[in-house]
């Protein structure tokens, strides 16, 4: 069993309390146990592993060094915190991340008192301590705010405008940036050691002399591809020049990997600080574990996998991802269409973009992680004739949203949102799923808002939102795979506002938004066998709403139910206000709107959280029944 | 008359096509025209001044020297465009500005060609302007893309993450930073004359030296109160450190008002610019006007006022504004909770909360145009033991949605937002309407939402809050002077989720969430003479609504009307799910829910804007009428 391996110190760590009495030598021995303890453990669960490797030294040190739960260690997009779980009394816990009832793939603060700030999305951390260290300074309890983030983190307008404000304060704030992308050389290591002798003892001052002087020892920064925000970071921090000028006693680059520098460092700066601190930090995504360290990817995320191959046990795939369908339908209609280009955010894998540019680099666009630059950028481009494609999740969506209002929407600007990851997504939980973008879209004036029914819809939609120059229009699909439809070789255009009917049945229409469809159909079966035969429809667009389908349905059925993978405010609510107005609630209508429920649900399998939401062919079964008033005995009986 | 000074040589300029034959020396007398008809205009309309007369001169340089609209020069906020519109066309309409029917206060794509992108909000020139220039290199037919934008707007993180993008793609790009806090000592304005004849006939590599060279010669930035933003851009830009590393070349400090330099430079940007340029204009706010430049915000906004004392002509104001009463009961409250601190994004008077400030200072934090880091700073300041309020217009806060989503509500930390200008706004128009925060947050998990009815139920909804501790909690309150009613002295906390009864009556029920009660009381009067009698309630809540109250609503009446300051989608959609949920469609009700439009709408008064929208008593009336079957003879007859 490699699941399991041997961690003599670590078995005897079980909350950071454990470890003060811990020797220097120990310590670099617990950093071992600890990185073999994460790579058995994501073997068995899958998720994030490079980056959890790639602080495994880090987090030994900020836990021996300081006290956490009082002190509050943030962790940027927490992805990499598997092993402060493991340090922070969740080890036996530690084979359940990211499954139902089990951790969560990040930090959350009703998981655990050492989360002080739950995390998921990028560039948060500045921030929450920020206010964590201004909290404190007012009377608070806690001690020293620490937040690690990332270097692509700080592409993010987020953290400048942390980093802006905390300079301005100049509170005593500790952040480390980790920066995973240099390669460490052996000079700079010995530099770095040296380095790190010298923080042991001498003031700020001598410790900036010394990396000032240190930087011309330094190797060129390692560059591959594009990736100009990084690169551009870099630029600033070799001599800490920007950091410096937003107000921060910079210190580093150190070797995030070196247990004794780490040691040093934490430690003076512990005692010391008087203000806000940066410690740049060069660390390895994927350190020690080879079949990371050699992937392109650095072991970013994972399947279950073999622990001395690293070779993953993924399931067969069927049908191929609505992303990809989206990627390929997007990169054949570019073929003749010179306007159309594509717009990502520092996620040109997750949005399939990575194929587009591949194909058409000159029309692919990768801004990094600022999706507010995202969208008004798009806008632009749009203005200036082009015909782009944001392709963003849903819930990344949601940090540009005022430049939807008012730079697309308000201009009517025919910038086309491509909106993966719509509704309920599984292992990433509440953070990432897709569960606001109707409500928050479909009632912005002139904008167009369609979802998919099933692959083959979603290559129409791309189709119909590429052709579609009177202004913004956006369309949803869903995390995973499609459903196996046939698809279409020469893709009709939808009629803008124009739904569709499935199957025309009698006493009660179902009308759908999205991929719930199937499990519509799926309920339309189990109800057959009671003799019920709903009519079935697809909307296709939430906005404009296909006024006539909907007023037919409901006057020719006793009841209409509406169901949706998105939040109350969304489609259902727009159907609902369509029929006031027209007052065919007056002599009644057994209307009902079946939406996510107002909880935030954790991760699980996507139909495991469905089950949760209440929107399964089982509850809509269920909701049928009780509508036309049959009785129900037992749920799922 | 004062409105109508002597303008020679721009009586004979109506568009930049006029200027091209214009010698150096007439375009100085220009731009001491466009400034004399620039202070007349705003002397007879209001509307922002400081703004316009610092950016004259350089108006008419750009004017001068590029070929708008072929050429898109895009006014970042926009609210110094009005010497811009003067001469592109709009001269004849000027006094228009900001009222029904005229010129809006910003620049408008649908208002003229020689507006190619619109703004209103902070910050997002540099990410439109790239994307037209990335379309031209793609093949559009703009020429070039000029962002003219304020140091203010520069502590957005938008900015910042469109600098970084565009320093990486290298594209041929125009900004101009428009730096108005710096004053321009004689010694300054004598480098910069010699910089300027330097930048007339050297590469740009010469000019970045020179313009090193020249720091030490200037004198220290003139500093004032603690507007570290701007101070921290001052750091940086001077030297164009930051810049340069973003792959911008950097071209200043010049003086912005020096019609030589300003030729000189453009001129040579024009002809020599192969990448990103960054343009470092120093000017001066209300330049030329002695009453503005006198001004502690140098004449940032006007009413009207007289041109030669510049004394502003206000109408005399009955009640206190809703920002005022928000900003005195926090004060209040802070006095008795040393957790009450308070929160702004860069609008310490348009929130009231520079008289908190005054009080609390310690308790009160400006942190830029920065809107995502205000509410995370927020979250964090909640989750260490305070009670921030964050302050925000709505429709900035929109700017902060993923934050409230991401960091607030799925963490159900008590922070506390105050939403001002909830509703339409008046001469400000779409841009600022807060039209869709309603919707935006009731739908969020465990989200608290209500909404003033008049100035003492904020009293109460701002105490309400401040006790709260169990999650996030909003209250929204317009624009504007409240309606007299009495103060409420020590006031009561409400109870969480429930509304009260404003008036028993039958057969049709009004609910009421915001400051349409106000009209609906109106239109009861109205109605009564009729011998129609309403109930009227006042909601209070959006979330958790009163369930109680609704259903026994639905229940006593064969109608309801619901009423909101806001989009589709928010209060009413709300009571029609919770309607449907529980079947009560289903034997008839008529429902309606009277909403915003779907429509933006242009400036007006707020009285005639939701006249437009349909929200005021006579439109409350009519749907009374309508929805009760009695006969109804032309609205307003």
């Amino acid at each position: 069993m490699t699941s399991q391996p041997l961690t003599p110190v670590l078995d005897r760590v079980n909350t950071p309390d454990d470890m003060k009495q811990l020797s220097d030598a120990e310590l670099r021995q617990l950093a071992d146990d600890l990185r073999a303890e994460t790579i058995a453990a994501v073997s068995v669960t899958g998720g994030h592993l490079g980056a959890g490797l790639g602080v495994v030294e880090m987090t030994v040190a900020l836990h021996a060094v300081f006290d956490a739960p009082k002190d509050k260690i943030i962790w940027d997009v927490s992805h990499q915190c598997y092993p402060h779980k493991i340090l922070t009394g969740r080890r036996d816990r530690i084979r359940t991340l990211r499954t139902e009832g089990g951790l969560s793939g990040f930090t959350k603060r009703s998981e655990s008192p050492y989360d002080p700030f739950g995390a998921a999305h990028s560039s948060t951390s500045i921030s929450a301590a920020l206010g964590f260290a201004v909290a404190r300074d007012l009377g608070g309890e806690g001690g020293d705010a620490i937040a690690v983030i990332g270097d692509g983190a700080m592409s993010a307008g987020m953290a400048y405008e942390a980093l802006n404000n905390a300079g301005h304060l100049g509170k005593r704030l500790i952040v480390i940036l980790n920066d995973n992308e240099m390669s460490i050389a052996p000079p700079t290591g010995a530099m770095s050691s040296y380095l790190s002798r010298l923080y042991a003892g001498e003031p700020f001052q001598e410790f900036k002399a010394a990396a000032k002087g240190a930087v011309s020892l330094l190797p060129e920064p390692f560059r591959e591809g594009a990736k100009r925000a990084k690169d551009m970071l870099k630029h600033m921090t070799v001599g800490g020049t920007m950091f410096e000028e937003l107000g921060f006693s910079y210190l580093g680059p150190i070797d995030g990997h070196d247990m004794d520098q780490l040691l040093s460092v934490l430690r003076t700066v512990k005692e010391r600080a008087d203000g806000p601190i940066l410690i740049h930090a060069i660390t390895k995504k994927g350190k020690g574990y080879a079949p990371a360290e050699d992937a392109s990817d650095k072991g970013h995320a994972r399947a279950k996998f073999d622990v001395v191959t690293g070779e993953q046990k993924k399931a067969p795939s069927n049908a191929p991802s609505y992303t990809s369908v989206f990627a390929e339908t997007l990169i054949d209609l570019a073929a003749n269409d010179p306007k159309i280009c594509a717009i990502t955010a520092a996620m040109p894998d997750g949005t399939g973009l990575d194929r587009f540019m591949k194909r058409y680099a000159s029309r692919c666009f990768d801004v990094g992680i600022a999706e507010q630059h995202a969208v008004t950028f798009s806008a632009g481009l749009a203005a200036g004739g082009m015909r782009p494609f944001c392709a963003l999740y849903s819930t990344f969506l949601q940090r540009g949203y005022d430049q939807v209002v008012h730079d697309v929407a308000i201009q009517r600007l025919p910038v086309r949102f491509a909106i993966d990851r719509a509704g309920l997504v599984g292992a990433d939980g509440a953070t990432h799923a897709g569960a606001f973008d109707v409500a928050f879209l479909a009632n912005l004036p002139g904008m167009v808002v369609m979802a998919a029914a099933d692959e083959a819809e979603l290559v129409r939609m791309v189709a119909t939102a590429a052709a579609y120059d009177d202004g913004p229009i956006a369309f949803r699909f869903p995390r995973g795979e499609g459903v196996g439809v046939e698809m279409p070789q020469n893709p009709e255009l939808l009629e803008i506002g124009k739904g569709r009917m499935i199957k025309e049945g009698s006493r009660i229409a179902i009308l759908s938004f999205g991929t719930r469809l199937q499990e519509v159909t799926a309920a339309c079966e189990a109800l057959s066998a009671k003799g019920i035969n709903p009519t079935v429809a697809d909307a296709r667009f939430a906005k404009p709403l296909d006024k006539d389908m909907i007023l037919k349905l409901a006057a020719d059925h006793e009841a209409l139910i509406c169901i949706e993978e998105g939040s109350v405010g969304g489609f259902g609510s727009h159907v609902a206000q369509l029929l006031s107005d027209e007052g065919v609630f007056d002599h009644g209508l057994k209307f009902r709107s079946m939406v996510l429920p107002d909880t935030f649900i954790d991760q699980a399998s996507p139909r495991a959280m469905y089950d949760t939401a209440g929107l399964n062919a089982d509850d809509i079964e269920a909701k049928v029944l009780d509508v036309l008033g049959v009785e129900v005995i037992g749920k799922r009986a």
